[in-house]
């Protein structure tokens, strides 16, 4: 993986999404009432990657262990801190996707189905409080806005390297030629 | 543009997000309510924008036809028809993203914005119906989901065609003596 400012990729993702100190503080003060509910949304994950033709055959086999890390990344949304730590744990997720060769649109998608099934939840955690459950629904909004952005722009840098290790390999060329051209290109 | 089958891309992408026939509809039924107050979304996402050192030179001098090209696309998230013609719309956006070489991150960056800014209005809109409310907050979601994995196969299939056009200028081959080789090479 190239040599990621966390600190600072962290600050710019937060920004974008606004996932603000409030919200993350809310989504912290709900923690411990919406953890138990958690693997609901995980069953809800795999439950839909199972019954789409093109998700199944990337998860077949493997679904009780993918559970347990996608059951934990759940109770970290609820937990925090929301810091560099968490950003490269994400920018590396970006990264994997691509070495398992998923398509780009498997994060989206994924993060979609999430928010799906989180948004009853919380409403349903709220009871009557309108504004407290329309805060939380920005927040968790803003959370997965901030989580995909860090692992898109990883798939994205993985992707176009593979895209050059491919090229290498096709052409025979090597990749000291080919930095050599590239920059005589400049 | 490739060769792209619109119809099954609609189909897949709509059971990927979850913009199921009932979320559409009240998307649709909601749509005469919250059209005067799409503005309010419009103005939020530039406003953040040009609130991002990375994001600013993006959009200088060009925000207020910007402004109505997206508050079109947030109309026509209450209108509808979700079909083949606004996936193919969607699919173009992100095709143009590529041209205009916006970074990857924007996408999900730029729906979570709007996701943000919509949640508390539709919630604005229900009033103390609080289960219309709580379906309305995953119909947005699934439609946003939706959008956003369209438009980023789209950006994707365009990076690597753009990156294969890169390598091909560097290194001065041409494409015929490229695809020869690939076509060797598997």
């Amino acid at each position: 993986m190239p040599d990621v400012d966390f600190v600072s990729l962290t600050a710019y993702a937060k920004q974008f999404s606004g996932l603000t100190p409030e919200y993350e503080g809310l989504l912290q003060e709900i923690g411990p009432q919406v953890k138990p509910l958690l693997m609901e949304v995980t069953e809800s994950f795999y439950g839909v990657l199972q019954s789409i033709d093109k998700t199944k055959p990337f998860i077949d086999g493997k679904v009780e262990s993918l559970k347990k890390t996608h059951l934990h990344w759940m109770e970290t949304m609820f937990t925090g801190p929301y810091d560099e730590k968490y950003t490269a744990w994400m920018y590396k997720v970006g990264d994997v996707h691509v070495k398992v060769r998923l398509p780009v649109e498997f994060m989206a998608g994924g993060i979609t189905i999430i928010g799906n099934t989180l948004h009853p939840i919380i409403a349903g955690l709220c009871g009557t409080d309108h504004g407290r459950c329309v805060k939380l629904a920005s927040a968790i909004n803003a959370m997965l806005g901030f989580s995909l952005m860090v692992m898109q722009e990883s798939y994205q840098a993985s992707s176009l390297a593979a895209e050059l290790e491919k090229f290498l390999a096709i052409t025979g060329m090597s990749r000291t030629l080919f930095d050599n051209l590239a920059r005589a290109y400049k």
